[in-house]
């Protein structure tokens, strides 16, 4: 199970349309695609950087999982997505060595792809996400 | 200045040894290259995904600044980095803006490549690199 790509790196922050004012402005990035994943209580947006993207994440919701990470780190580097061709078989090799999990299933995440995140216990105190991008290009 | 790809993502580590090998076992990702960069006290390892590379860096003393992060955050995401086709006219376009460097000029980082670090007050709270990777690839 070889993660083919980083299909994304996020970052949460407090204001979604002042990051991507400021993602314009600094380095010229224009945003790819916006929506509001509800499940996640979350504003985001794509910008494409090459082969990948930077996601940004804006809480709709002081008491979600990305509310919280802002009030206690404030604006920062949230997660890693790495995309995976087949995210059934991912979670069964971490399974199959006891990685700790925060999806023992996949669910349904931004872009309507096929997602899972491994807790930042398991490796480098970071918060990896998978992604089964599929159809979905 | 559009930066045209995630040259890396950097994640500080404890031990690198132990993080190479549970890139390994969790994700079947082999390294690339590794190298001790005297100048920013550390020793890192690049594993290729995809078009892009995670960064792995153990500081090689505990007061460096990769080691004052690790005291103050533990394991974490430490920066990501863009690559540049022109740093000196990405520098000068970051100036223009009044926006918070770390590095004024460019200074030679892994690689040999030129680089230069944007304050995370900038945005995002988020440390950015700027990376000219020219003719090494």
């Amino acid at each position: 199970m070889l993660p083919y790509n980083i299909h994304h790196v996020a970052i949460a922050v407090e204001n979604l349309d002042a990051a991507i004012e400021g993602f314009a402005d600094q380095y010229g990035f224009e945003v790819l695609s916006r929506e509001t994943v509800g499940e996640q209580k979350v504003n985001e947006a794509m910008i494409a950087v090459g082969g990948s993207h930077i996601q940004l994440l804006e809480p709709t919701d002081s008491m979600s999982p990305v509310g919280r990470f802002l009030s206690r780190n404030g604006e920062g580097m949230h997660h890693i997505a790495f995309a995976v061709a087949d995210i059934e078989a991912a979670l069964k090799h971490l399974k199959e060595q006891d990685i700790q999990l925060v999806d023992n299933e996949p669910r349904i995440g931004g872009g309507g792809h096929r997602i899972a995140f491994v807790h930042p216990r398991a490796l480098g105190g970071t918060l990896f996400e998978l992604v089964e991008v599929g159809d979905h290009g």
